[in-house]
């Protein structure tokens, strides 16, 4: 049985779509026990509504509420019986395996280095999206908050991405590649320039080299190093520039009589075709190389997001990610 | 009169269409006259083809091309007898008043700072393109090729793409934001902590703070400063993201033969919208703070393209903007 907490109150649309991931959750795998963290009067009336196997679903009641606008550092200090700092501590004493929220992204991070705390040897746990692709997904890491990283750390965040895509979304032998402003050697700045033969010399990962951005939506590469400050402006950039394209078409197919008949023919082929450019069937942003496993998913996450993120967990747990990534890092002190 | 060279060897399409962009220039403004830098007796068979006024195209012979793959630094003191070397060194003898290419990137920006040179007091000269906005275009600034700025460059980028905006895009004071990964002032990292007090200070740009990737396509900002790390990533990903998204949408639009007949209604007016989502038709993208004006323009650029960046020369050099450069930057030792 693998056991999974949900931030019920985390989310633009929670309660209500959390509780309902869960339920979608345990009614598609037997060998899954969720415990739904938050107001516990809320939850219980609303998963009243809803039928599913009754054993399976536990409430763990948590008072308070960490908003998203609050300083990350002091919400996790001070609101010791909020959903996300009650979540966690079921992490932090092995009552459950993975916590998953849609709530405050700083608090996520924050709390999952404070409260459930980094393997032995990870120097800092990365957040790593999955990012859309022509080609399927690419795991983008690191986009958490912690700028400024070292040489080392973007080689801890190489292997465990590939550990990652290897066996949570099983894509044998990924791709490693390192965000850069050139695909040649000797091209760079000071912190891609000390990586890059540092990365060329590690054994356990395929590493293709440096990656232009230009090539990211491609595919060129399954697992994009990067640190976190332009981690972050790729996956924000992404998400930007994809939503003003899609609402500019949707407003050119609107400007006429004639393309209003055309866009109503046009629909439904397309909607297939941009639902490929969604990464959110595969769940959330994992935070990896905790002592346990932390999901973000997106802020405005529905029933979908949520259960595929729990599912991923189950795999995460099943295929003793941690437990590999551990003998990842103490290969390379070993070698040392 | 204001001259203009044209490298008429550069980019995918030289030299026909580079010759093309030089005569619809010379066409539609008078007061413009333009040097083809290039293999003379190429330039001048195709010249014979067009009718444009005679006396406002000359040619100056170049024998050697710099291609796109050869190492820059190399080539600009080498190839003393290319397109980029000649017509760099008649800006140099002040000759010229602006130097317009679709060749090699690197070899445009080793060539504007060792034979073009700097502007007094110009730390680094940045290469800033505009992007395509839902509002219009905004000022990404820097793209170049020296990363690892420091505070002081970022400072100087915000000046100098405030003026260009101003007076040669047509702004009114246009908002300047520095590239972030959040909208609070302590978020960033070491290099945007230590600038963003230095812009708040500054009398002579409208600084609206940090800006996060996600609102560049929503236009959030006029002129955006980063270094040209981020810079670059940026600019890449934008295009990158935009081609993939666009070739789906085509894609599904080609799934069915439903969405087949839909395509041929939408298409007109689908074409007229993501025309607004084009840079290109501003010009190139100018390598600011030179003695002269140096402006690249895309690899892929055709007549048009070249024809705006040479347009955009002329209301470069008429606006002065090299003296209002000179004047905010003196402004500013003034002031220290």
């Amino acid at each position: 049985m693998i056991k999974v907490v949900v931030d019920a109150m985390g989310g633009d649309y929670a309660p209500l779509e959390p509780i309902k991931g869960a339920v979608d959750a345990v009614t598609k795998k037997d060998n899954l026990h969720i415990i739904l963290a938050g107001k516990e009067d809320i939850i219980s009336s609303e998963l009243q509504k809803l039928s599913y196997p009754k054993d399976r679903i536990t409430i763990q009641n948590a008072s308070e509420v960490i908003d998203t606008d609050e300083p990350p550092v002091n919400a996790i200090r001070r609101k010791k019986d909020s959903s996300i700092v009650v979540g966690m501590n079921l992490i932090k004493k092995k009552e459950a395996d993975a916590f998953v929220s849609a709530g405050s992204s700083g608090a996520i991070l924050v709390g999952g280095q404070v409260i459930v705390g980094r393997i032995k040897g990870v120097e800092r746990p990365p957040l790593a999206p999955l990012i859309p692709t022509e080609k399927g997904v690419s795991l983008l890491i690191d986009c958490g908050a912690n700028v400024d990283a070292r040489p080392s750390h973007l080689v801890q965040f190489a292997k465990m991405g590939s550990i990652y895509m290897e066996h949570v979304i099983g894509m044998k032998h990924p791709r490693v590649a390192i965000v850069n402003i050139g695909a040649e050697e000797e091209k760079g700045n000071a912190l891609v320039k000390e990586t890059f033969p540092l990365l060329k010399a590690c054994k356990d990962i395929h590493f293709i080299g440096s990656i232009e951005a230009r090539e990211i939506p491609h595919g060129g590469a399954d697992v994009i190093v990067s640190e976190a400050f332009v981690g972050n402006v790729i996956l924000k950039l992404y998400e930007g520039v994809g939503a003003t394209l899609i609402s500019m078409v949707k407003q050119g197919m609107m400007a006429t009589l004639r393309s209003k008949i055309g866009a109503l023919l046009v629909k439904p082929a397309l909607k297939d075709t941009l639902k490929a450019f969604d990464a959110s069937q595969y769940g959330g942003a994992p935070l990896l190389g905790l002592n346990g496993l932390v999901v973000k998913t997106h802020g405005n996450s529905r029933a979908r997001e949520i259960c595929n993120s729990i599912l991923q967990c189950q795999t995460f747990k099943e295929q003793q990610i941690n437990e590999k990534i551990r003998e990842s890092l103490s290969l390379e002190s070993a070698g040392e």
